[in-house]
Formats: C-alpha cells, sequence, structure tokens
C-alpha cells in the first residue's frame, strides 16, 4: 500500500511505456477535485512527443528529466474555455482580471496535486518543476495556449528507475501555528533549521560553494533577489498578454 | 477503501471531535509533498476556538461551515519564516516580489490538496472556501499574520453529517490536450457543456434565477466581472501591503 511518508521525487524514468489508458483514467479521478463554482478553470497539455519535449526543454532550463521522461503534463490556468462557454451562451463573462488568474490557478493547482498523489500510488514517479512560471512566455508559445490560459505547473511522470533517499522536513510545530500566528524568534528558528542545516548533505552543500550559511545558498546562489526581481517583472507581463490583469 | 470518484463537498458535519492526534498526524504527513528547494514555503492556522471561528465567518460572507465545522484551517503562502532563516544566517533574502508569491503560493496550494486528500481517506468531510482571496485583508487583521505571509486557501473539516450528491465533472477530453492546445469550437462547447446544463438541478437553477442559460448565472450572479476587478484591485493592494509586490 502507498505510504506518503515514502514519497521521493523521482528524476530518472524507467523504459517502460506509460499507457494511455493509465494516464487517461489518472486524469479523469484527479477531476473530482473540488474547483470553484464546479467550473473547473484548468486544463492539461500533455506531452509524449519528443520533439515537443525537445522543444519544451530551453523553458525548464533544459533540466533532463524533461527529454528524459515518458510524460510530460503541463497543468494550465484557463478561463478561457468558460469564456468560451458564456459567449456560446449569451452570458457576458469578465474574468479578464488577476482575481480570475487567482481563482483558475488554484483550480490548476489543486487538480495537479490530485493527480501527482493518485500516480503516486500507483507506483509512478515525478518530479514538480518549479520553472514553469520562470519562462511562461516560452511555454505558451510552444504549446500554443490562447489568451486566459496560463501555465503554472509542469511535472515530468514515468516509472521510477532510482530510489533517492528520501528528503528533511521542517518539524510540524514550524509550520502549524494555532489559532493566530506566532512570531518567530532567534530561538525558535534555530530550533526549526538546526536538523536542516546539520544533515551530512546540506554540511556538504555549504563546503563545496563556499558560503558561510546553508540560507546563503538560496540568497546567493539558487534563489536571488534580483533574479526574482527581474523574473516578478517578466511574469507579470506574461501575465497581462494572456490578458489576466485587465 | 477510499474511492475518489465517490468524493463529494461535505458542508455539514456531525458533534464527533476530530483528534488533536488525528489532524496533526495528517498535517504531518501532507509535508511530504514537494515544494520549492525543500523551503515548505507555507504555514497553517489552524483555527478551532469558536470566538476565533466566529471572527473569521464575516470574510467567507458568514457561510455557515464556518461556525459550524470543529475545525477551520487556512493556508498562507509565507515566505516570512524563510526570510528570518536568511536573516538569521547572514544571508540576504529577496523574496518581497511577485515571484516569490506565486512560488509560496504554489507550495501552499499543494500542501493543501495533499492534506484534503488525506483527511477524506481518513472518512473525513471537508468543504473548501473560495472566499479566502477575496476577503484577505480581514482574514490577514484576524489570525495575525504578519509580511510576507498571505492567506490562499481556507477550508472546513470534520466529520460529515450529510451525504450530499457527487456533482458533475466535463469530459475527461474537455480538459486534456495533446500536445497542443486546440481551440474550443462552437460545437465542441456544446458537445462538452450540454451535458451540465441539462442536469435537472441546472435546470432548476436556471429557472428559478429567471436567467436565459446556466452560464448566466455565473456572469450576472455569482462572479459578475465588475465585482471580480475590484476584487482584483483589492487584492493586489493587500499583495502591496503584505510586501509581495515590491
Amino acid at each position: 500500500m502507498y505510504d506518503i511518508t515514502k514519497r521521493r521525487t523521482i528524476r530518472k524514468y524507467s523504459a517502460k511505456e506509460v499507457s494511455s489508458e493509465l494516464l487517461h483514467s489518472l486524469l479523469q479521478r484527479a477531476e473530482q477535485t473540488q474547483t470553484m463554482g464546479n467550473l473547473q478553470l484548468y486544463s492539461v497539455v500533455v506531452n509524449r512527443d519528443d520533439k515537443m519535449k525537445k522543444k519544451l526543454a530551453p523553458a525548464h532550463f533544459n533540466q533532463p528529466m524533461v527529454e528524459g521522461a515518458p510524460v510530460v503534463p503541463t497543468f494550465c490556468a484557463d478561463y478561457n474555455r468558460c469564456t468560451e462557454w458564456c459567449l456560446n451562451r449569451k452570458a457576458s463573462p469578465g474574468y479578464d482580471n488577476f482575481l480570475s488568474f487567482i481563482n483558475a490557478a488554484t483550480d490548476a493547482l489543486l487538480y495537479c496535486q490530485t493527480f501527482c498523489h493518485l500516480a503516486e500510488e500507483q507506483g509512478l514517479g515525478l518530479c514538480f518543476l518549479g520553472t514553469t512560471i520562470y519562462n511562461a512566455q516560452q511555454i505558451i508559445d510552444t504549446l500554443q495556449l490562447p489568451k486566459l490560459v496560463m501555465p503554472v505547473a509542469t511535472i515530468t511522470l514515468g516509472w521510477p528507475d532510482e530510489e533517492p533517499i528520501i528528503s528533511d522536513r521542517l518539524p510540524l510545530d514550524a509550520i502549524v501555528h494555532e489559532e493566530t500566528y506566532k512570531p518567530y524568534t532567534p530561538e525558535s528558528i534555530d530550533y526549526f533549521y538546526t536538523p536542516k542545516e546539520q544533515l551530512e548533505e546540506n554540511l556538504h552543500f555549504v563546503e563545496i560553494n563556499g558560503t558561510e550559511s546553508l540560507a546563503q545558498i538560496f540568497t546567493d546562489i539558487r534563489y536571488k533577489g534580483d533574479d526574482c526581481r527581474a523574473i516578478s517583472q517578466s511574469l507579470l507581463d506574461v501575465l497581462r498578454k494572456q490578458e489576466f490583469l485587465n
């Protein structure tokens, strides 16, 4: 039986095919996820074709999983289909705005996560690519997404061909607040983060990167403030182009 | 065994307590969900206290589930904890921007959905409240959320005291696109939406609301364009106040 406490991200996949029957059954069962007004404000573009995966790869910084996985689904916030429905039914939709983007993105992400869970229950392995919103315009062009459709999540999916270690998590009391939010203190930060910082692999990361702390690997190398600010601007530009900021 | 095809939203809960042990076990197991750089950019504020639920209710338009449910967790995009960690580790965080909000909101929503799935597997029932981002400022004030924390999802949770019908979903080919996005046509819209429009309860909704079509119930009554635009502005204002738009 599937045990979520043993879940780990899978980046290497065996040659075994993921059948269309299984994939479609999982996508369909995931549809039972709750959505806003039961409008299902999402779409999934499924890439299996090698040429398409090759075209998609640069948008994901050529991470090898994109070309290496048998299936690469991109989950999109989609108000286009709903808007088309309205326009065909003498209704006047007004969903070209930021609230509607957040509502549709929420639908898409919840649906995506149910799909991930169901896929992992079947023994499939996956890697969630955080890069989708970094180069959204490239993905929009490659997948030919119309206005009011915005990619928000991509996963690479296949049968596992590796068994990586299970990565650490913060203790539960680091993320749960009872009744109101309790501010963190230097003492609670130490308490919550020291076990992570003391993991052998993290001590090793700090050493090979020559930083003073694990946190500096995030701020100075992986997710730099200047990069975040620049990408924020381009992301807002893409949202505007997709007509989600009118 | 839990069958997701039978899932339905539950709005009425029995008097039976949801034990802290069960709740914490579910919240902890859900932590195995993937997050950006394993940073876990989310927090959960758990409300059980009647006074707190009463304070929270107006932000959710006084929907009776908020005061009626034994547990009301609010899932938040949280870059505050990570930023505090960085500041305590001689690292210079730069996460007061839109990209970082979307990254943290993604983490929070994926975590939320894993939690929902695990809770439903245990027989718990829940209702996902789409209202959290409509009145985010009220929720921020009530839950005392600091800068770089933004509520993105609230659920009401308890043991079911009703068995509502399972709601319909669009056919799978309405939401799945192979390789590239296929534009919808008047014919495909008819094909995908007619079964929903012909459901007895939807014909009844149209009749009692005096609209010409089901779509008009959404555009003219439930989610009006003018409301969406106004809320979009206030949502952007709240994001700015929480320092996610610098």
